[in-house]
């Protein structure tokens, strides 16, 4: 004979509320404000359908602001209470007894859980975007500072072609701006209220959703309830550019840990960005920047780790009592490495000696060389990367470098290839073979001329701006909106 | 002593032939066109700057017509003459000698990588966007059909509240919607020119990067060539949505797994999305919810995977070489899943009847029931759910459904509970326990009301639409590029 | 110009105290007590070997053993001065000035944390062996029980053969006991001293590693010194062994998730394993089994991540900064998880009536039915298939189930398909109908008949105890080396 | 109203098929030898039952000897008649009509790809096992070869201590060898028999379940017929074992790449193992350490998307559908990887001149310095420590060296931080500067010294060596069987 209907009378199993409630309790102190906030929009909503007497009005809402200035470590959270919502129910019986009772008027615990995680989030959002645009900025800075620093560019970290680290440096730029505006989407996606929704399908109570929207400063609602309860696309969509914005940051991390070293000594990260090693004495570490490649993995994770918990059936609570930790927690750690590689970006000192020492002992002019011979040879470019190449060849066997090369190193290799020379020799080579010549050919749009580098740092400057300004004007509507909610709820508390 | 600089000049060994030609060269079904079409839009470009003679490009040209012309299986990709590329420069010099050479002018390997990558993905992400509006379709279409259809809305697959299949299914609708907007905006993404690069700072060739840009038909350039050789940010977003697309499409194929089960028997899947045992006689497997239950794991792998290859320091040829198979082949599988849930959606077969015998046999109308306590016996929620709690236990234990529930039976609960009876004794609460009646009363934005889900499906059907259009709009514009790049070719190569 | 060599002199950046030392400081309360017990015997080891006088050891066993005794939250670990050890350091010099310093003779910071790691992880795991043990005992003992509880089992959820909830159960206590079995394994792994490795290739103080493994109780010494300092491969071990273990818990959660439902109604949860819902009065939430579900995920998500975080190049801090507090925590949920299904499982009401009655209304006797037609009508068992396949069809439109299938219906099929009838009508076929004598015929090993589930029941129950009995003489071995290590530094400390 | 029971008599739809039924042909060429091996160890079993007639097991076979001698890709797989198995049976009806029909018998579907799977398994983890062992010998070896080659360790990339190229290297050698018998452990689960499992809980045709696993080679059954069907555990641990293994040597791999720059110059990639750039003509790309790290992420997706896969309920057919292709393809990766990273290390070359002029470059004698100054200037550890840190700096900043230190330099550093002298000045430090000494005081177990180092250097090779018999033991055995039981086919089928 199955159970009949209703709660079940037992107190929840040690092993429950290790494994369930201490896992939600935890993330109590996220939730907290957005619960107040939540509570106490919800309460003027069934205020203004008449749903309850006036004097529970008032006496719910001095108790809810009093929770609301309560912080979250002292409210009384306690998994052997039950999850948040729980402890919340319990504590306001304590204080006013059966008037807290109205509250569950019209609405679930995963409405108010709902509402909480987006007041939470809209804010860490914005946060993060705003620090997206403060590294995208310190990137764009540097790389205008750097427009003529020669270096030359790596593919496989072997030595590619002569380019500027302004060049390299504003690589990290672009996506960085994507990502934000990918964030800013999310955000949208975010802003929207959930409220109204009754358990899935809608309340009989709360007929005017906007109600509730306007309170929590929502500039939309989420149209289909079900769906306002149960989505997760956006979490997914959130998360995954978070992960996408700090994996660009660990490739910067990952080159600079490379160029910090002795062997390349490229760049120094600043000390206060280092730490010491407690053994040995010579040793200053980047630790910054393996910190921010770790947390990319761990986010990695985190995403990974999300989707598999949302793949179930669907209006499973598991979705959302897990999200309400993870995901936070995920952006505020993208936030925390974003601004931590703007720091390292900012302060970073640029041996540009040693860049520039290094690209004239190699060959990164070779594949200028070649077009030069293609292009005054008459020959195509095959024929002329085969020459260069085995010049190239011999010339390293011999302990020359590439601005060493010369028009009859050349036509020994044509020789040797092709049965004849090119008439390269006596050719004066310097201005195809040096690097700083070689850079300011590249003036087609993106390129590594110092010129176009200059531009497109200040465009890169300019579109982080507006992202830091949305979501500064965003961040202020926020605060706004639930400023506006406490001074109304205090009114109607005073009578 | 380094070895001097240089290509080597071994053969490769077997194990690297195995592991990484073999593994380029599996992927070269998917790029072939690509590759044809961008070493035919580079010549053109080439040739507007004279950096070939018009004899070369004539046969060039009509060398590539021709590798257009010939399946990928029938081009000799083989791993023993290298990667796709190499085995295509090795095929052209046998064909045309010299003259093929011309061909790596100012362009390394990867950018015609690159281009042939966004010419696959722009095709193969609207078509995703296509098969989304298609499954939207579906899912709308049938919403607005069962607007009617009562059935007990379930939360951990409890009961909860009586709703309909069509509120219900909607829900699948509008998180395809926001995927499909995403995808279009991932589109967006995909759909720019990374030509014209050289190998990472710009070539001293080609000053005009949008020649090539407009040869293929992309309407913008990727503006830094850095960022354009490399940016992966556009493929994890691209990803990101189709995991999440596909999640959705899962969520409900799980759903419809239970509920075509013999115990539930709210739906069977049509004939064609199921497959026969061929042990057991009796049985008729929905084969089609595995596949895509499965196939949403495989995706979050391949998202996960793709996420781990990218965390790397920058400028790593594995980030695209693992992404030019992995990330087709995942926009392919979340295609085809999204493909096969539009039909079994559009099929379903629906038991009304038996959905509307389990809501009638069980207690989903007590929330509704607590909120008329409330509202009528001016009792708080709490109280009046305590009551509507004992009275449906004690119903239960006795065999009654939540219809049986009289005002009699919650006097009696309120009487235990309270001490008092709450005057509830000969009311008449048909109304308020007729699970049709209290469908009527979701009549707030996006309740189960049935004029509003009617309302809501056609909403959808509306954006579904849109996004069909938008997404044959571009396939039309890909289409008439690459044709008229061809007619181009075949002009310049007649001479 | 490069930076000279040594420690910067500035103060670490508020970005690097947030997104590093923060980080690391959560963990602290992790690694304290190892922390303490590394240092411990580090200072005996210093000692045997007559590096530090014989005051400064007093004084810093007093130390270590006075931290040992003060609880982490109160020891002022704070970010602001580091990671933990750096807080450590700070705190020691506080205390007893210039002689904290021989603390750090010999053992860079990273060997105390990986002494410290594997202290926790010893006993994590062999706890959460211990439960696995109890999860195989409750599920093996249930089992038993309900060795001759006739049930449907299914496969795509759909009926498929008469069998026994007692089989179906034990098929997850295998599994667990083969996981147990790997951790028991990976333990092994966790167990091994990686002290005395200096930085990474030994130590010129101290030359005898095997004293530091015997002071805390290690049998074995992990023998590469670069191996002992980085490996990851046993910590990516016993978290695929864990996401393994509470994969197969999380199986069984979502087929009782299923079972739980009206429509089902095969099993209740017992009460303290629910949660009620704050606004539907009568439902009774399976909630945990939405947790085991949801932490599965997380899980997933914990493995994937980490093995993100070790791709990298090899001996970076990364690795292991993000494994100290991932590893734990995921092995804790891990445990808790497993605790929690123990519970569920051994307090699970079981509605054999229900089953029966399904199993009743259904045609999974098919498959014997048409061996049976098979072995006595000399025809092959693909005939046979279609014939009852046909025969119940007809039978199901009828209103007939398959204890009602009569040679009769069975020679119309016959006819119908193959144009002649079977001879089998008249025959009695209760027997070969029959659901408990069909499963009385599953002798074979590991079949269903209940001698045999009964006997398996019995060795899985023996396993588990030996599984248990293993964890728990290793933990007394835990317990008793590191008081061991208390006392004789107390002893050393006194003088 | 509900279906009747029994198979849809509908054809599939195409997007069943597209989805569905080719993504499982993709797999029939990974299953086709070992269906064929199941069928006729199936028939046999049957025949030695007596269930079906002589004259039809002779045809069976007679046809399944075919099969076998038939590749799969002339066999006729085709996704339009079904998945693999539905193809065989067509083919099979064609062929020799009803009695192909007695195949099923006791049996279904998922009975044959368990035992087809677990026979192509068994062979690619040996495989596997092979070349782990293949790439311990060759880094063992090598390590061997350069105990003496000194070479500065790092963490963080920055200069840490004097060591060895050997040491270094060996510390790849250990967990590749752990991981090698995690392997062999998983390959114990794998060479065990499901067959005789009948639909999930036994067949009443089959009682011995030993007859089978003997025919097919399997040491053991498994013995609980649902746990047979369904279990994943086994390859869980099979892919992160993989994944661990090919990870170790993607952390080789990441640091090869960084060591074969122009800028540290530690080693060549032999050319075999490099490829060209097509544009670029002095460059070399060290192709294969791309391959290996991309594909490690590939296999971490891989492992996160099966373990995403098994997240559903218990006896779910995409679980093992999707683990047909998946498992074994990342076995396959491995498997190469592996076998391309041991001909990168047996043929690298390395630059021990260059290792040595970095290592005196700069301050990694700074510990054993430190240390020096603890043991004979009666100073705490972290006194010393500061003292050298101090002068290292000083020296740094004057352009000395590690080597160049002198008494003076530290009395200088001395007197700055603690007021005095240490008494240094006109100290003999050569012995402690000099990194070659420093080396040959790493004699504890698992240091640098090159005695210790060619002795571990040693110990690995026997083991890898008694890995590697060990798999070819179990090759030979797996062959042997296949063969007898072909043979035993034959000479049923011959009458």
């Amino acid at each position: 004979m199955r159970a009949p209907p209703g709660p079940s009378a037992s107190a929840p199993a040690p092993e429950l509320i290790e494994a369930g409630f201490a896992l939600e309790v935890a993330d109590a102190p996220l939730l907290h404000a957005g619960l107040n906030l939540a509570d106490i929009a919800h309460v003027l909503d069934l205020r203004s359908r008449s749903v309850l007497p006036e004097d529970a009005v008032r006496r719910l809402l001095t108790l809810l602001l009093e929770a609301h200035a309560t912080p979250a470590d002292q409210f009384g959270y306690d998994p052997v209470h039950g999850d948040p919502y729980n402890c919340r129910e319990r504590r306001f019986v304590e204080r006013i007894g059966d008037d807290a009772g109205w509250l569950h008027a019209g609405r679930p615990r995963r409405e108010a859980g709902r509402v909480a995680l987006r007041l939470l989030l809209r804010t860490l959002v914005a946060d993060l975007v705003a620090e997206t645009a403060g590294f995208a900025t310190a990137v764009a800075g540097r790389a205008g500072e750097h427009a003529e620093t020669l270096m030359p560019d790596q593919t496989y970290l072997q030595q590619a072609q002569p380019s500027t680290f302004g060049h390299y440096l504003l690589a990290f730029a672009y996506p960085a701006l994507r990502d934000g505006e990918r964030l800013l989407r999310g955000l949208d996606w975010v802003n929207r209220s959930p409220g109204g929704a009754g358990c899935v399908n809608g309340s009989r109570l709360l007929h005017d959703r906007t109600r509730v929207a306007d309170l929590l400063g929502f500039p939309d609602l989420i149209e289909h309830t079900r769906d306002a309860m149960w989505q997760t696309d956006g979490l997914i969509d959130l998360l995954a550019s978070a992960v996408s914005l700090v994996g660009n940051e660990s490739k910067l991390a990952e080159d600079l840990e490379i160029w910090d070293s002795q062997e390349f000594g490229f760049v120094d990260l600043a000390g206060p960005y280092t730490r010491a090693s407690v053994l040995m004495p010579q040793k200053r570490n980047p630790y910054a920047l393996a910190i921010t490649r770790g947390a990319t993995g761990v986010l990695i994770g985190r995403l990974s780790g999300f989707l598999a918990v949302v793949k179930s059936p669907s209006a499973r609570s598991d979705n959302l009592i897990f999200a309400y930790g993870e995901v936070p927690r995920a952006l505020e750690l993208a936030r925390k490495v974003t601004s931590l590689m703007a720091g390292v970006v900012a302060t970073l000192e640029v041996h540009a000696e040693r860049m520039r020492e290094v690209l004239l002992a190699g060959f990164s002019q070779a594949t200028d060389l070649a077009e030069y011979v293609m292009q005054t040879c008459e020959v195509d470019y095959r024929t002329a990367y085969l020459v260069v190449g085995r010049a190239a060849g011999d010339a390293g066997r011999h302990g020359l470098r590439g601005v060493d090369l010369t028009g009859e190193l050349l036509d020994q290799a044509a020789t040797a290839l092709l049965g004849h020379p090119l008439g390269l020799a006596g050719r004066d080579l310097g201005e195809v073979l040096d690097p700083e010549a070689i850079v300011r050919t590249r003036l087609a749009p993106g390129g590594a001329a110092p010129a176009i580098v200059r531009e497109m740092a200040a465009g890169c400057l300019r579109a982080a701006e507006r992202l830091r300004e949305e979501a500064e004007r965003q961040r202020l509507a926020f605060r706004q909106a639930e400023d506006d909610l406490l001074t109304q709820a205090r009114e109607v508390a005073r009578g």
